[in-house]
């Protein structure tokens, strides 16, 4: 099959993706600038990506839209089944992404408490035993979103000693995995008291800009702010309104508004925040975890089977919280 | 009581020790220039410090050594016994202090997996979904001491996904917390194919510089080596060698060999080391923990009870790996 991979980020893979593709036709374009590559393409493999009816348009041959993870809030499933192509996700728990994920949310919660820029002035100084840091252990932590992110987060919160409560569009279906819960409704509710808030909620519609000024109101002034979501859950102007008001104590980012982002973004360099770029997911397990299954799933198409993971078939899809 | 607090470093809480001993007579003294304080000293408090005889012989009246902490490697319990003094640490568990150690372990760990220095250069360039990192979930770890920080890192790296080796003198009495087990003369087969290796021991005569050149000669190409316990169980050379020809893939370090540290020391700015200054233990929770267990002991000397956690009865003390 013709399989395009959409972006430039995929040159990096090239060798790899070149020799496990090599029974395809294999090649990458620039969304900016694709000389035409849409026009035969079977298969495009998408990095979070805009797929809508007029890129659609464009891609006469395709068959499958397979996006390179699990976050799908780039395409337009609606107009791919109106034009008969397949959308399909990678399922993030058991390939290393939301485990992943889950792990540089614990990163940024870790450099947040143990104030690790601050320790780095210390020891520069020949300080010892400074700063003190806060302990997770006893602490109450909240997760928003349940889907496989954020349940690996609230599984290893347990573990690190912490209480946790979940937030969520719907309960989750497993006891246990949270202390307590809150629909989405009751958010600004269930950060109340809470020191750790870990972000993994799907963006759609309904969940855009959610993370808004009564949001970061309703925080707790020492507690901190992990978002491993997408940006555009949140309100910049009220996450900057917040840290320069101190209505939180820091915030930690792996995800941005735009990205690529600038450079000369300043929440890259401001004090009360740590920001990684988009790495949640960018691991050895998960790159390995998501290109076998991209193999398979394109093999499932090219031998006239059912790809797995469809986002248009209900209960086919990976389960995000959303 | 007279409570003396040995160490400038306990200046810091003067105004919260103060209130907490306030029916006591409390001071603290550097131990550079201690002007006599030892004269009429009745318990004396420590951070990691020699109290040897030659010490004991200036504080004739004292009768307790209290460590601030578990690690209590610079008491010589022998010589207290002989002169009648008590020898006390804290536990560490449920004090917030192993929990506390176990999460800087991870922090280090994370700093390497994630490869958070490079991460950063990537993102003041604007670049997004790089570098690739190590997912933690599915690697093999090795825990070295099975006392409670060993056996607190060992339960979260387990609840990371990871599949974990105990190395101890002894084998854990507990099921579970590990899933293979070596003991100490095994140490180097015990590393072979870990990714990460974090050291949990108590420095002692058997277990100083256990850590040498044949160590880290066995240990993967591709492992991280974290030391959260005591820098006197690492060879320097060996390690500072290591790194130089690459035998491990970069360290992590709570503890250095002197503390406190030089400013100028090389290994503070090691590209593949990631240096915090001693802050496993340090944190609200193990601050009011320390302090009210040290509080309540000091009380039951006062009242003619036996304190807790006697260093000089066995059974009696810390449950640290030796």
């Amino acid at each position: 099959m013709k399989v395009l991979f959409w972006g430039k980020e995929f040159q990096r893979f090239f060798d790899t993706l070149s020799t496990v593709f090599a029974h395809h036709t294999m090649s990458i374009a620039d969304p900016l600038d694709d000389k035409g590559a849409l026009n035969d393409a079977e298969v495009l493999v998408i990095r979070p990506a805009t797929v809508d009816d007029e890129l659609l348009a464009r891609a006469p041959l395709l068959r499958m839209v397979q996006q390179w993870g699990a976050g799908t809030e780039g395409i337009d499933v609606a107009a791919c089944s109106k034009r008969g192509v397949i959308a399909c996700n990678v399922p993030s728990l058991g390939t290393g992404n939301a485990e992943g994920v889950a792990e540089v949310a614990f990163l940024h919660m870790l450099l947040h408490a143990k104030r690790f820029f601050r320790a780095r002035e210390k020891l520069m100084e020949g300080k010892v035993y400074t700063p003190p840091g806060t302990a997770l252990w006893g602490k109450r932590g909240c997760v928003v979103g349940l889907g496989n992110v954020g349940r690996s987060v609230a599984l290893r919160m347990k573990a690190f000693g912490m209480n946790v409560t979940g937030v969520n569009r719907t309960p989750p279906s497993e006891e246990g995995v949270v202390d307590d819960f809150f629909p989405l409704s009751g958010l600004e509710q269930a950060v109340k008291g809470r020191r750790f808030v870990v972000v993994a909620l799907a963006l759609n519609a309904a969940t855009e800009n959610i993370f808004g000024e009564s949001f970061f109101k309703a925080m707790d002034r020492d507690a901190f702010f992990i978002n491993v979501a997408r940006g555009g859950l949140v309100c910049r102007d009220a996450l900057e309104n917040a840290l320069k008001e101190q209505w939180i104590a820091g915030a930690g980012l792996d995800v941005l508004w735009e990205e690529p982002h600038s450079p000369e973004d300043p929440i890259l360099t401001h004090p009360a925040v740590t920001v990684t770029p988009h790495i949640g997911g960018v691991n050895d397990a998960s790159f390995e975890g998501v290109l076998s299954f991209i193999v398979r799933n394109i093999d499932l198409l090219a031998s006239g089977k059912n790809p797995l993971s469809r986002l248009d078939i209900k209960g086919a899809g990976a389960s995000q919280s959303r």
